[in-house]
């Protein structure tokens, strides 16, 4: 059977879904794209068992196929070649043929009963009382995720940290991410749900999902053991991690009278010079914080170094002395860097640190912690 | 002792020369810069023992210093500093201490006992007949090597041949790479000179040299041990390898009499693809070349995939087909690639094939080689 496809609009496709495959994996069947034609309608379909990608096209075929095609060979051709016309005939030897004008290409295909079956939300019966569903602008999401997941733990000794909270409650839609020592917490007043759910994406989704959005309206679907991520013609869908979040309000403290604003990048640019002196494993560093001014320093004993920095602020509060892991606290300030000023609200060197912008936006509200280290003296 | 330095001019200089530092190497020694002060003239040296870098800089100092500091700190602290006064403080107790008007940073130093002796092409004695000279525009320089350069050979059984040579003839300077398989000889006819030398510089000056090239003029000492490139303040000495060149001259064909002319980049993105249906070892790719289309095939039996393309060219000779290694042919490719056309001027599928560029420049003849590999039928 044969069917034809432009050369850049099947290029475009399968750049949207190639971040699904696996570039390492015992299972070899998972390093190919599966082909699907039913009744003129191609979707191609990539998955490592967590996730799933597809996008369909139309296609002018005169029968139904379904091969498993080599993801990244493909995908290296297509992609090289011009503008141009592709045939493709698949053989009956086992043989997939791709003719253009000036070439002909030969990939083995297999029969498609080895790929692994795709999960699916069927959001197209009736039967949908357990699924969930939101549209949100991709640009939104990408930037609540991106903002968010960095604070993702990569232990797998707490499974559900390793993924991002996706939390519905009265006030909109929470974001949430922690590994234990810094937590981001942010919230989308936009999205207005009845729902008062729980759902933990993993990271190698929210990583995926932050390279295909774009612009494009996202319609997302969401069951107890899935969610689907919709762009139009594509589509990711994950497992959702089935635990327990943990309880991240109780952590984010409420009373920190101690407020300490100051200037997002001149502290980030201090910090990244005391990154210099701060290498070994806790990359300590101290804030030894005044009314007007915060001393901050730094000393790598195994190479005899140190470096202090005094950085302007409007402190209120009483003199204190706090340490931060100086990779986790760089972590934080690249990703509110977007704010011009922030507050740090402070209690005592021993307890967890707020940080938030100083300009409140209407329809978003975020909120980063990070716990201090113990300062020796 | 003391002395001022603004951070942006220090930053600048220290980038010139920190591709002098090596990154691992068991003589820590060498991950320092040698620091030293004569007569309010500032030089800071690198130096991985075969190629050293060297800057030097007017600076305010009350007295004389030489030490060894640490690298690749100094330089992450001085380029992360925004435009502002560093002022130094070398102190008995073996630190270093650098002031801002908002931070301090103290460094170990070392003496300068330990760090090896840097080697020097003295210009400015009388004793100077071993030694010749020559004026480059560094980006022709830049431009020559990185022309011939990639062809060098890594592999440490034929140590001459991991190096670039400088030939000085009655023609000009002529430059020449090779590893056996593909080789580049690029005359430039401007450089004339009464020298008759041969010079081999090794890999790692070449590379540095092309990172530090611009379109300031660069004078070039040679002597039969070492070779200097000056850039006004930075300069450059490297070893020479010690070895006689292989007589390139002989493996070039004199009588290729068929001539295939082509347009570079179809030829190119075409040979770019077959390299996808050319990955085991030999990466065999077969012209079959004819009068007016080169057939180019590639067949992959571990993946049971092939390609094959038409690249219309202008052939005048016998029907040939020959095999190529796609990887030398793509790299051959990759450097000629500024011109439109190019001709492979053939004999038979078992002697080197040569390529030129069609358009003929007034002071440069750039010739590359490739070597067939065997077809198996």
């Amino acid at each position: 059977m044969e069917f034809k496809l432009n050369s850049k609009e099947l290029e475009k496709h399968l750049s949207k879904i190639i971040p699904g495959v696996p570039t390492k994996t015992p299972m070899t069947i998972l390093e190919n794209f599966l082909f699907e034609i039913t009744d003129g309608l191609l979707t191609i379909y990539a998955t490592d068992l967590e996730i799933s990608l597809q996008t369909s096209l139309n296609v002018i075929s005169d029968s139904n196929i379904k091969i498993v095609v080599p993801a990244h060979l493909l995908f290296n051709v297509v992609k090289t070649l011009k503008d141009t016309t592709i045939q493709f005939k698949v053989q009956d030897n086992g043989k997939l043929l791709l003719s253009t004008n000036t070439g002909k290409y030969t990939l083995s295909y297999l029969e498609a009963t080895e790929f692994p079956e795709i999960p699916s939300i069927k959001t197209d019966e009736q039967n949908t009382k357990d699924i969930n569903e939101f549209t949100i602008q991709g640009n939104e999401l990408k930037e609540s995720i991106d903002k968010t997941s960095f604070a993702m733990s990569r232990e797998e000794m707490r499974p559900a940290m390793m993924g991002t909270l996706f939390e519905f409650d009265d006030d909109g839609l929470r974001f949430v991410a922690t590994d234990g020592h810094k937590l981001v917490n942010l919230l989308n007043k936009k999205i207005a749900t009845k729902i008062n759910q729980q759902y933990i994406v993993p990271e190698r989704a929210i990583s995926v999902l932050s390279k295909i959005l774009d612009e494009r309206e996202v319609k997302v679907y969401l069951s107890k053991t899935h969610v689907s991520f919709r762009l139009s013609e594509l589509q990711l869908i994950t497992r959702v991690i089935g635990q327990k979040y943990p309880d991240y309000a109780s952590v984010i403290p409420v009373e920190n009278e101690f407020s300490l604003k100051i200037n997002t990048k001149e502290l980030s640019d201090a910090i990244k010079r005391m990154m210099l002196f701060s290498v070994s494993s806790i990359r300590k560093v101290k804030f030894s914080i005044k009314k007007d001014v915060v001393n901050i320093s730094a000393e790598e004993a195994s190479i005899g170094a140190s470096g202090e920095e005094n950085v302007p602020c409007e402190y209120s509060g009483d003199d204190l002395e706090i340490g931060f892991n100086s990779a986790f606290l760089n972590d934080i300030l690249n990703h509110i860097s977007a704010e011009n000023e922030i507050v740090f609200k402070l209690h005592s060197p021993t307890k967890a640190v707020i940080v938030v912008p100083v300009e409140k936006k209407d329809n978003y509200d975020l909120t980063m912690l990070l716990m201090p280290v113990r300062l020796n003296n």
